[in-house]
């Protein structure tokens, strides 16, 4: 008799731990592996633009960022980060690998073991020499970005 | 008689003229010069971040972008471009001067002529020795970067 009462009792015991097992998963308070933190997203915005006229190419600063260029006059060569806004497409930003220089003939390779212009944040990386600064105007040799091209940063 | 006539005409001529230039002036049609287009916003996502445990350094990418590794453990060194996130503030990214490693020593220069960690686009660049690929991580000598910085991109 006292053996039947106690598996009576665990019995219950099992349910309403089952009970509150099913009431916490239907609450979400018991779920799955924890889903990854949303990505952040970042704004960036033009400085400036690649200019080509006259066999000649300059970065044109918008006015207002011209009290960046303070010192730059007196540097060699800078970096110019540039945006490849041609291909800012999400399937564009979605290609991961590539044949470099488009040639089939190349293995393929990861975006980031390449200078592709097609990856996930379409940032161009340039080393230019200065060859003046006049106003928000900075004549350079040359850079291998298409005319009206966004600029994104310049460092030394 | 004929002159006054003509005068007169002139000059009712010269009222309605006038007429509608302040119409189209009120209705906006004739402005001031042309408003500046907006200028774009472009968003940018990290691919990953570095991290720094047991005195090493690694840059590990989000498992979705490890196909854009393929070909990085065959490079030397990488430029790393990532993201000044401790100081993305509207503030921050409004600084276009820096008296250069926050001396006030050092006369001010335009935040283009220093790797000043404001400026109007938050991207840092770094040189960096490849020590490893594996899987979606790479071992990495060292970084000028806090710990769980953002990464954007990653190029030979």
């Amino acid at each position: 008799m006292k053996a039947k009462r106690r598996i009576v009792f665990a019995r219950r015991r099992i349910r309403s731990l089952s009970t509150l097992a099913l009431a916490l998963m239907l609450s979400g308070a018991v779920a799955g592996p924890p889903e990854p933190a949303p990505s952040p997203v970042y704004e960036v915005r033009p400085i400036g633009w690649v200019r080509k006229a006259d066999g000649r190419t300059s970065i044109v600063l918008d006015e207002r960022y011209r009290p960046g260029l303070l010192g730059v006059d007196a540097l060699e060569a800078v970096w110019v980060l540039y945006w490849f806004d041609r291909n800012d497409t999400p399937e564009q930003r979605a290609i991961l690998q590539v044949h470099p220089r488009g040639d089939p003939a190349n293995p393929l390779r990861g975006v980031f073991a390449t200078r592709a212009p097609v990856r996930p944040n379409l940032i161009a990386l340039s080393r230019c020499r200065v060859l003046s600064v006049q106003g928000s105007v900075i004549e350079i040799d040359d850079i291998d970005a298409m005319p009206d091209t966004p600029v994104l940063d310049i460092k030394p």
